[in-house]
């Protein structure tokens, strides 16, 4: 894998290879820990053909080291089982034929322990390969090393969405971990605390100190995107780290706006929910109407009443819906209806990227340990908040290539460049992301009507 | 649970009741004797809609107990969780609204060690009920109890059913138990060391000697079905149970027709697939026709041609076909079809009976641990072989109420009866039931195109 | 087409080709004259993908005679079109392949007009070949003469069922005739003069008058189906004619019964709604329970409610439910519930034939020009009452081959064999059947969910 | 309907209304004369759930009248039947609930003539509207005429599309217009004439001068979309007409690219099909390789191999494919895979704008009678050639919003706005659209996967 519109980096030279493995040891950890509160019978399960089983996503970032490092670069390299190439590749069709996506939850074998043995096996013999390096190849390992290791922390964030998702749907309403549990419990509490039970039960806005803040962005040419880091912006850390679909770093005009201070809340969600939001067809794209119409939703997912009160599931549990957080798990017809019915609109991606490019990558994310977006202080007039974590926020913008774009040589290529069709772009990452993964030019998407990721709403609006 | 057609049983008198206990533990522990060999995550599959995962049959036939017997007739009977009498509900509509059956595989929790749990609960308080049970309802309790083992004697076969499924959908060819394979692959070599591997490969008749032979029986009015026994025949043996679908006992006229003396072999299905079975429209009922249309069928499930040889997925992993063995896994299409291409028919459920009626259950079990139909030995004349275990037959019946079928009072009332429509009848048991379960009477059923349970063909012919 | 099992009979003696011609004139006439009250758009529309084209249908009837009589035995006959032998068979696969049914309402050429050439061509090569047989195949002529226009009255009854069904799927409610219109809003009239309102909306029973008379049957074997006939028996009026099905004659024990009298009136199947027949799911087959809920079906086909009375869509378009006509347009499903509720079941198609055998071939059929089930007159205790006419009566037998049954040869035999599954058997005709295509043997048979057939229900029970 | 963003004009002074009749008199007339060559039963029929039968078109474009002007604005006004309000209407939710879309071929009456009586009831009473129309309201008419006249237009050459898939499915190959045939054949055996026969059916480039030629196009700030027409602009031959989703003109940075100066021919996608275009995965998006799994497409839609060589249904029926001739029933997916294959990209809408911006309108149009796509005369360096007209041009850009957009209040806000999502933007118009429809701005859109418009490929590049 040559890429012919980066820059070639003398890796050797800087002879960080042994930074490079500690950061390898670290991001594999992390996986691990987010796997560590489950039920073997957890990793098995498959709740929908979007869902990939815990295990298939413990043993499917492993393959990837394997099967672009290993078996190229490590000479003698042995697999522990042939056949995990077949099942453990995703979407790779270059690459072979992989197992069909939605019968993942029928694979018992190998186990949990034979997927925790193929992750030792590779991370030792990743462990060998990096203390004495083949030089001649070093800066492509180490390249795509980096893209193993961001590719392992996007399946993190998968973990804990598939996870939540899992758990979800058991009647049993089974808990992740219970710190997050006592955690959401106490928050919930002192909401209680300070707000008189009638207000809880309604979320009617009390005053106009609750509308979100207007921030006005000038009208321009605007340099969106990134590009590929040269070599001297580059270290051990990921610092410049792009993916091929945020490249290449290009102008578009951007024409004056105004974006909001902060996500879209639940009390204000449910507002729209009691005000008829869900069934008034002019609030809706046609196909959103169709998929409400089809579906039936009629609230954000993993919400459902109890005693007249809503709730969700979390990852402590079924608990309260808090007033003040940013609405979460809702889709990107719904985050449109509900801008429509705010006299709003959804940003596109180069206004929130103009936005967000000037701000330091602050929020909750997954090393919070909260795994449930939480309310923002009141910051006045300090710009837009929470552009980063808690929730990724739906823009207005289909995921294309940018002007310019090249996708990467051979099956890497198939990385982004092959999702470019039906897809929407939201942006900032959320509570379950790990928080040195995203920046103001990270593109995520997901298909319009997809719920079970971290999804919420900020608003903009035409000046 | 009163049942109106049946005698009257005083078993306090008979004071059997520690009969009752040891043949309930024996049954319980035939389940989990089955089971011993899965790993934890296999109990976790659901491989098709109509497969149940492991653990939940270990689970339901647990529930049974405790919603039938435990809950109304044990004083102070607490369950473990209530929510498991929604999760291991199945069919019983009238008992509640049953968790969605094609969702099964989604439920992690309780994980199987708290399946187990579960059980030793059940078998604890079944215990503490028929050791001191209240006599006043001790005959609605036994008779319970043994519904409620033969209905786990259903499942255990069910589960045998399933594992096979659940294993053959993992490209991995997973072995259920070595010695299994052992056994069947000596037996692949036996065979091999007598016949030339042309003839292996061609399977083709090498004379009429391996043509079956016809037995023929008189036209007359036959007693077909069985009666509720009366309280002298009844014992803790169960001798002389049977499912409300087998009564009444009732006159039906039979023609005078002939039954092969063996099933169908595998060696004889190949002959049917190599002069285009599969491609002839005029040998398949218009349903069938459309069904290996859609399913693109072309042999019987778990066949895969490796080496140009025909290989099988057993219980002991990918094994040769055996060309002297039963053929099984077809569905009632096939099996129909394969009829009509030798010029026979199938038997009709009371001809079938009629033939078997006189017969001692003998056959190859699940006792015996082959976990596959196995071929008879060469008897000559002495009447129709194989009439028990090895392959369950399709009969040309459909599975409906006999004259004067009334069937069970209250939820036991959907045991059988709701499903007689669109199912066709098969007889005699296989390699996967409990020896003592099967009787001339049994009517097992499946729709026409189920093809997971080990069915095969006999056929019949008119005079 | 030679039939093995049937005497041979040497037609040329008896030199009634005359009388033969004269029969299909008059079959082809009714089928011409049913269509005359439709629009040309009428004849391009397949409402559902069990429906025909009204267009197909004239067409269809028409190639069976062009495919097995003219083609074969017409010297120098040239077809209109060769395509039409593609576009106008049906399912006689062994014949080719048929265009694909669900896509017949996409063919708009030939236009309807050129279906009527089509038509009239046939016609005139039938009269051409019967003005001249080929006195050695004239048997074989006659013969498939015979079941050609057996087979065209068969499509009569489909042209009735499927134009009112085409006519019902538009919010129109458009009427087919309007005598038909007038007569039964004539018939309603004198309910509602008869009857004070209260009465007609509530349809209660004012007493036990209403009740059915129960008609018992001496057990027995009993003689059931029918024997091709000899050629004495045979003339051109088509007594004696037979399906494959029905045959052979054969005996079979019939315990001793009790047939009602006359079919469920709709008064009746309002109190089974009204009593939540829909929901009570102990009253289903379990197949049953599944369609009604994924259907949402909570009265027969047809059937609305305006300003709180049933009212019903008919060939004189909407009109209100009559309270004394039988129920119709019920399912197999509908039907077993509602006579599970009544405490009865539906009769065996052998009891049905028992209770028929004796009695002539009266009732409403097409000719009488109603279309739609007419009440009874109270007969007192005269035996059951419209065996024939105005509604097929569901049975609870599957529609399977007869003890004996030997299909016909070649394509004829894909006749009715080839549907023995997945069926159930309806007996006695409708008011949609020409009166001299029916008989006691009849067997007529549809999936358990078809409603689109004059589909009624007679109950039975045991003594 | 009042349009905030739009100015208002004082049409009364202009006293116009007699122009305006004129044109809805031509609209009006065009849409009938397409239809013209239809048989009645092709008006019926609904090949697929996107295509609407031919009367169905007819009597929408007339309801669009009748709800958005005649019951409005015209004093005693009388639709000839309240139903058509709902049997009509299409997709205007908030306007009631449409009749369901995929049963639109269910419905035969009215018959088409009565949908013809309907039309000129419309027309009739448009007529004496405009003749005296309410001067208060006459904006407001005037708007709604010419977004209705419009309307139709793009009917107009759905109608088209429709009736060439209607006229496809029927393996009869039926011809539109007998000149539309012999205009086509006589082409064909001009490019026979010029051709050896090998290189017809090769279709291999003979050599580089087939090449396209690229234009560049400096990068910049552009003003791409369009105003609505202020005042002095607007005039009765709808010169200056929008629509809202061209609205607002706004700017865009345009990078520099090349167009190609013609549109991919069918011998280049010949080519690409024989070198295994459509198998070869990394050429596709991810939904597009799962489409032709899905479907199995080889080629483009109408297109069947015959005697080896490619033919397409046309509506001059089956001809030979022309190779000089723009492709054309190509999906997104096909234009996408086939411009990675060439080594270049489809445009963005803005690129495409910016070529044809300056360029007159003209090219082939459903006014020059051929129904088909017509290669170019070979125009040297002239500029992109045939921008207008022949096939739409797939875009790489996804419909959606510009920046500003504001959507029409009330239903006729549906038009456009409610598609902004999943759809792809075609430009250029095509061989059936009228000529005075289309210019440089007007966004088309459909699905990623639809084939059945007249859509085709220009490719462009990166420079």
């Amino acid at each position: 894998m040559t890429q012919t519109t980066r820059a070639p980096i003398n890796r050797a030279e800087s002879a960080h290879t042994r930074e490079w493995l500690a950061r390898f040891q670290r991001v594999r950890s992390a996986s691990e820990a987010l796997c560590a509160p489950l039920e073997t019978e957890d990793y098995m399960v498959q709740s929908m053909p979007d869902i990939s089983p815990p295990k298939w996503h413990l043993a499917h970032v492993s393959w990837f080291f394997e099967a672009f490092i290993l078996t190229p670069y490590l000479k003698d390299y042995q697999t522990p089982d042939p056949a995990y190439d077949f099942l453990f590749n995703s979407y790779y069709e270059t690459h072979g034929t992989p197992f069909p996506r939605h019968l993942r939850g029928t694979i018992s074998r190998p186990t949990v322990a034979g997927v925790y043995q193929f992750r030792a096996h590779i991370d030792q013999e990743m462990e060998r390969l990096l203390s004495a390096p083949p030089l001649e190849h070093l800066d492509e390992i180490i390249d795509r090393l980096e893209i193993g290791l961001h590719h392992e922390q996007q399946h993190q964030e998968l973990l804990v969405m598939d996870i939540k998702h899992i758990l979800s749907c058991n009647p049993l309403h089974p808990v992740y971990r219970d710190d997050v549990r006592q955690r959401l419990l106490a928050r919930g509490e002192q909401v209680s605390a300070v707000q008189p039970l009638a207000v809880q039960n309604s979320y009617v806005h009390s005053s106009g100190d609750n509308e979100p803040r207007w921030h006005r962005f000038a009208a321009g040419v605007r340099q969106i995107g990134a590009d590929y880091p040269t070599q001297s912006a580059f270290d051990h850390d990921g610092e410049g780290f792009v993916f091929d679909s945020e490249t290449p770093r290009h102008r578009q005009y951007v024409a004056e706006f105004e974006l909001a201070d902060r996500p879209v809340t639940n009390a204000e969600f449910i507002e729209f929910i009691e005000e008829g939001g869900y069934s008034r067809t002019e609030l809706w794209l046609s196909d959103g109407w169709s998929t409400i119409h089809d579906t039936g939703w009629q609230a954000p997912e993993y919400w459902e009443k109890v005693d007249g009160r809503w709730h969700t599931m979390s990852l402590g549990g079924l608990v309260p819906v808090d007033p003040d957080a940013p609405v979460c798990h809702v889709s990107f017809y719904e985050a449109d209806a509900y801008a429509r019915w705010a006299g709003a609109r959804l940003p596109t991606e180069a206004e929130w990227e103009t936005a967000a490019v000037d701000q330091s990558v602050q929020g909750h994310f997954v090393e919070d340990g909260v795994f449930q977006p939480l309310g923002a202080a009141d910051t006045q007039d300090q710009g837009p908040q929470q552009m980063f974590g808690d929730v990724w926020e739906w823009t207005g913008s289909a995921f294309l290539p940018y002007p310019g774009f090249t996708p990467l040589e051979g099956s890497l290529g198939e990385y982004n460049g092959k999702f470019m069709s039906g897809q929407m772009v939201l942006r900032g990452g959320c509570c379950a992301t790990p928080g040195n993964h995203v920046r103001a030019s990270y593109r995520n998407f997901f298909p319009p009507q997809a719920r079970w990721a971290f999804s919420g709403i900020r608003l903009a609006r035409d000046v």
